[in-house]
């Protein structure tokens, strides 16, 4: 008998992952396509054609009942993302984030009934119900991507507050009167504790230190996180710096998050995450030393179990059941 | 017919003020004693015994069949209040704050079952079921009074997280490396927002600045916020200079607080929202400054409706319900 089966699709800043997905939460089939599209036709042109070669792909398996999509700025409440300044092709004619009805756009091209929740909302559900998290009823997903998302888990269910848009933690300040964000405001998290945000600290520090790095060799307006974490790899003393810079900074935020809804664990999860062995001891000094005294070594700090793409897939097909 | 009645205790840093409420949430008869007792046994011996009292004076209308109490620090799931910077009745013979089993306590002596929550977590639900939050599912009250609490609604249930301690965002950072908090940390939002805070913000800039004002009249340690109120109704420039920097804190944290759970409306309380009128637009301002797009202008900002000591009674009452 053909199986009942869903799509799950990530979209990141860089890539948009589709995966479909069966009852059990196996990733049957799946495929990647670019985020970087600027026009926003062409983004969902090239979508919708993933999408229907997917369907086509898994016909004999099963039938695609329906599509979970986790995005940056995704609503829950309007199927809706609302400025996000990371991803072009949703900027109006005006060159601002504007708001793009995704899911009618994907249902109307598709005939399948489309659910969009923020990208680390959907995260933490495929945490919830296959990673690290699995059984918790409390815990904060943050993820440190090419922004900084955050996927609040209270009593085993994700906070989508009164207009669909909890868990904005990426945009809490973290140094007040700091970075210009691309969302408006300034000094947030995401300008710091993202890939994004280490790129500008390398460039920031190579201005300011005067020291010798691996990283001078580089054009500073190319650096990216990837290259500090390389120049870290082989003990350059900057790199090193600019990690630990990451990791008190997130560190402090954690701390206050905490605060908030008392959860058992925080989740980590996304690309920055790979650099972890360079940030995390800091991290976890700043988040203890900033913490109210019953919390002190109580609250753990767990990285993603599943592989990158998975959690969010998963969490995302998981919306469309 | 004798009525079923509970018991509703609101505990101050000032005063602890107890009332029977009947069914349809009417205090029937309230009492006030003093929370500045310095040992556990001699406020746990007053509290009682202003119980009994009230136990006995509603003998004739109904039973008190249990206990609902809001304190700060407050542990609902383990019934205890853990490390209260404030309550010097609660500090081990060490100096510091300890752990006091309140509910084990007051049902000892009582005979009635008792239940614990944080005192703004009391005020929230008061402000829910009787107060300008009814019939909202999300909301934040923030308690600004001698120190700053908060109780959180989401979905129309107060959080308590994983370990009951929840809702401490009288502790996240306002200003990092800033004042020294009671609860040991610096920078506490609370050591900027509460009376104690506009007090310690008096001395200070009475200190800094070398303007003429009325507060120099004053002993600057014995400088209350109630002061500060009577000077800038007078029109003193450094008063209402305290409210604008109060208020400016405040406005930004508030920004910060809805980007975790996206709330309808934050709800003030406390003595220090009588002095609203010179730090409420400020606060405002800064708040919608800090905004993300999609919430500015859309989040209300409201002050209790109810008689300061009516919503923490009546939502620690709703506790033993």
């Amino acid at each position: 008998m053909a199986k009942d089966l869903v799509l799950g699709i990530d979209i990141g800043g860089q890539s948009s992952k589709l995966g479909v997905v069966d009852a059990d939460g196996a990733i049957i089939e799946q495929t990647v396509i670019s985020s970087l599209q600027t026009e926003l036709l062409a983004y969902i042109t090239d979508l919708t054609n993933a999408i229907k070669e997917l369907v086509a792909k898994t016909a004999s398996i099963g039938t695609v009942k329906g599509i979970g999509i986790g995005a940056p700025d995704g609503n829950y409440y309007r199927g809706t993302i609302e400025f996000a300044p990371n991803l072009k092709w949703s900027y109006g004619p005006d060159g601002k984030p504007t708001i793009v009805e995704l899911a009618t756009l994907v249902k109307n091209f598709t005939g399948l009934p489309v659910t969009v929740t923020n990208d680390a909302n959907a995260a933490a559900m495929g945490e919830m119900a296959y990673g690290v998290a699995r059984g918790m009823k409390n815990f904060i997903m943050i993820t440190l991507g090419t922004g900084v998302g955050s996927g609040i888990v209270i009593d085993g269910k994700v906070v989508y507050g009164h207009d669909g848009f909890a868990g904005e933690l990426g945009h809490t300040c973290a140094v007040p009167g700091g970075r210009q964000c691309g969302c408006g405001l300034t000094g947030c998290l995401e300008a710091y504790t993202s890939a994004m945000g280490v790129a500008r600290t390398a460039r920031e520090m190579l201005a300011s230190d005067s020291r010798d790095s691996l990283l001078r060799k580089l054009d500073p307006e190319s650096i990216s996180s990837k290259d500090v974490y390389d120049a870290a790899k082989q003990g350059d003393a900057l790199a090193l710096e600019i990690f630990q810079f990451t990791g008190r900074l997130l560190g402090k935020s954690l701390a206050d998050f905490i605060k908030f809804s008392a959860p058992e664990a925080i989740v980590l999860f996304g690309g920055l995450t790979k650099s972890r062995e360079f940030f995390h001891d800091e991290m976890i000094r700043t988040m203890e030393e900033n913490q109210l005294s019953f919390w002190k070594g109580k609250v753990k700090v767990l990285y993603s179990s599943l592989k990158d793409s998975d959690a969010a897939i998963l969490g995302a097909s998981a919306l469309a059941w």
